[in-house]
């Protein structure tokens, strides 16, 4: 229900990605071709680590309920920060309030975690997801949404320690939860997850037909590709992005994630895997 | 570049006309058929006459530079509110800052104005422009819009002796201004001014080619039309409004205004004439 | 933490208490004489029941983070609106977030509650608290507020058929909790909540110091006191208010609610009882 | 009717004095011993030209018309940014509207202004001054405020080529327009602009009782008399401040600066000179 970029690379300002190029993160949050809903202008977020971060440093953020494409403030910042790794997010909402609280990326220590897509009928399995949540961290949701919920959730599944695993298992638990309160097909979306130096990001639906998902080519490719497109030239060599749609109709710069499938973005290279198709 | 709608005729909650028809103002808020912006997010606003009022009372305001789509507070004064005339408007910002003081309607003592349009390289023609107003309502300008300013202009120039007069003066004021500057077609729009108990609505612009304008039939014989449809019985005799776009897909509900007119909605009846023709 | 007014009476405009008495609720927003913070800016909220209204009719709610002195909707709205019982609050946040959905007042099918005070330590007794709640009220709950929380509790508790009772078990049951987990005089503040007709307010904390809480005198008979205050004609037989600090230095006007009482309005009339003097 | 501070010196996070020092602006945002407003809630902003930047770039701006003290995106931002030179700001309005373009610091170009004070009677003034500025710079003028239309007035007369006689211009030109209105005392304040290496602060107003403006001691000094203040050592060699009022109650700390005086920070020194002394 929403739009997202994760970025890693070398440093570089959000600016040239969320609004520079031909389908940039705000162009989509007034009008996404591939979009369940076409407006996303219920309040965006950025979160980005600093250059030069010592490993295990929170993320900064910037989140405004404002819609990305008038937000002022945001154009300022995307221009003036530069950073090797950050997300960027604007939100259709599905149900949850449209407040600060509720807009990606949410963090928790170092990580941080954003979502495109629901948890179905969240209001109907929102009081045992909360429950399966570890106490300790229960003062530390500060918003309303589904997902918000699940990222907490893999964060007391062992996040941590094993992003991909807890993944899975806070994805499964909602299952688990939805199938006993007989809502079909609880899980739908595209998940973005970092500690700060590796990028995770999840396709997967219960019914198997997610939202979608892209990673970007090998940037030094696709400069040797399209030698005369000088807007490529900004992007140092090792810049990868995972999005939900691409950022540019240029052919060949952005490749679908399939279904079930988890991407790793991880010193300046790119691999994916299988994630829960055993189901 | 907006939306908007005005409204005369029995007490009437505001919802009816903008949640809860087909095409309602907060529909095309996220999508608007026949705008030429799809998306009118910057802001919106709701201005109205009290049941009762005694000639003369200034309407109340309401508006806000959220969304029409996501505002709480929207959903809930639209219910609760009854008023034989009211003005409401979506906006979809043509280059002054997103802000509530640029929210139509506007006021001045007991008058409303709206817009849905442009007046072209307004930057380059605003020092103009504010000069002709008259300096004791140079204060009165609460916002920076084009809007807000013609609207200035036509008080200037005796709105509230001769409206469809005043009107006509200010728009030809911006054209002189326009062509000094070698503005192309420096006037285009939709224009609602209400005194309160009446309301013009003028279509035109300095090429010609305006944007859409639209008046509903006779409530009477809608209703005769459409003895099945239960929704138009909410509405009482004498019920009318104008519109930048229909409101419903029913066919004869909505007659489209011809170019270069001025409607009038007064005593609960409809007429329309021609509107500076001569250029 | 907070400031609020409820008023029950002939239909009045909320402006003549919330902006045109010496101690306005909006002046005290900026400065409150006895408010624990001086300064209540962080959002505001206005909930009001229709004139002739039907019993069991939900109110209308008005609310917004923006600082009550400088919302321009507020001033329009406080003057447009006439209603015969409604609710008034500036928010000092304590902790949660300064969000629209945590501005009071709340509302649930037909009844209102606003709080001033605090659940102390709320984020280490959240999880125990919100356990409590019925299981099907719990999507209810749209912000994350202590009072939110506690106002749902009283609704478990039998809030409609017992509300006396009701607040009493629900604040017996935090305090059950907060015991247990070792947080200190859990519950403070003063405490209103309305079924559109009657009006209790409760003045209670767990160390029987409470936030201050007063009720306007006898509107006759103040009126007879003071015939040379013109202010005080625009009230009509039978208006009172309940707050939690005079509206104005008026000798006798105001009078204080006792520590561990429950005050009533209903009918015109105003009575009181002892709340939770048992412990 | 605001508080100020500009920054000078090595690269520091404008959290150290926004957020971290016993009277920083935020805390005198809610609350300012010396303002003659003791709120300053009404909006914010934040402007700063980045370590390492090349001569004449422009400052980036964040402005928000939140208070300064619950706005989330200032406590992330205050705390990640770096810069050898940042102006912030809180406001207390003194009547224009509280929106983002009428918040502090202004930007032009490589410029930054900010005020503390009023242009009196600037409704009645505004038109006669707003005909002074520079028509091309006319459509550069986005709020509505006195503040910045003062600022394009010192533009005007040649801010870029000589930013005390320019000031003084401006201000001399506005007295002069202020006295052919009978407008009493027309300027009343403390000025600071800047060019993105040198900052020029001005304490002047037409009745020679300006609001107060200080300056802070050599750094070194500071830490010498000091050894014990932890505080103190985050603060690099030629580290200086001007402000409203002092941001801690350290002796010697702060230096006022004297009646029609401006005081220039210039390569890690202070100076003052006269101002306008000769009226």
């Amino acid at each position: 229900m929403c739009r997202w970029v994760a970025y890693a690379g070398p440093d570089l300002h959000p600016s040239t990605l969320i609004l520079d190029t031909p389908h940039s993160l705000v162009a989509q949050s007034l009008h996404s071709p591939l979009g369940k809903e076409t407006v996303n202008g219920d309040g965006f977020g950025i979160g980005w680590y600093p250059a030069d971060a010592a490993p295990g440093r929170a993320p900064t953020l910037f989140r405004s309920i404002e819609p990305a494409w008038y937000d002022e403030n945001l154009q300022e910042l995307a221009h003036a920060i530069e950073s090797p790794l950050f997300f960027a997010h604007v939100r259709a909402a599905s149900g949850p309030p449209i407040q600060q609280t509720n807009c990606h990326p949410f963090r928790h220590q170092n990580w941080m975690f954003m979502h495109n897509g629901v948890l179905r009928q969240f209001g109907v399995m929102k009081r045992d997801i909360l429950l399966e949540i570890e106490p300790a961290l229960f003062s530390s949701i500060r918003g309303t949404t589904d997902s918000e919920a699940l990222f907490y959730l893999a964060v007391t599944f062992g996040l941590a320690a094993d992003p991909i695993g807890a993944m899975g298992r806070a994805i499964r638990e909602v299952e688990r939860i939805g199938d006993a309160l007989s809502v079909p097909h609880p899980v739908q979306g595209t998940f973005a997850v970092t500690d700060g130096s590796t990028i995770w990001a999840f396709r997967y639906s219960s019914e198997h037909r997610s939202r979608t998902l892209f990673y970007s080519e090998d940037m030094g490719a696709l400069q040797e590709t399209y030698p005369d497109i000088d807007r490529l030239r900004q992007y140092g060599a090792g810049a990868r992005v995972i999005v939900s749609e691409p950022l540019s109709d240029l052919p060949g710069a952005f490749v679908e994630v399939p279904e079930s499938t988890v991407a790793v973005l991880e010193d300046g290279s790119y691999r994916q895997e299988a994630f829960l198709r055993d189901a």
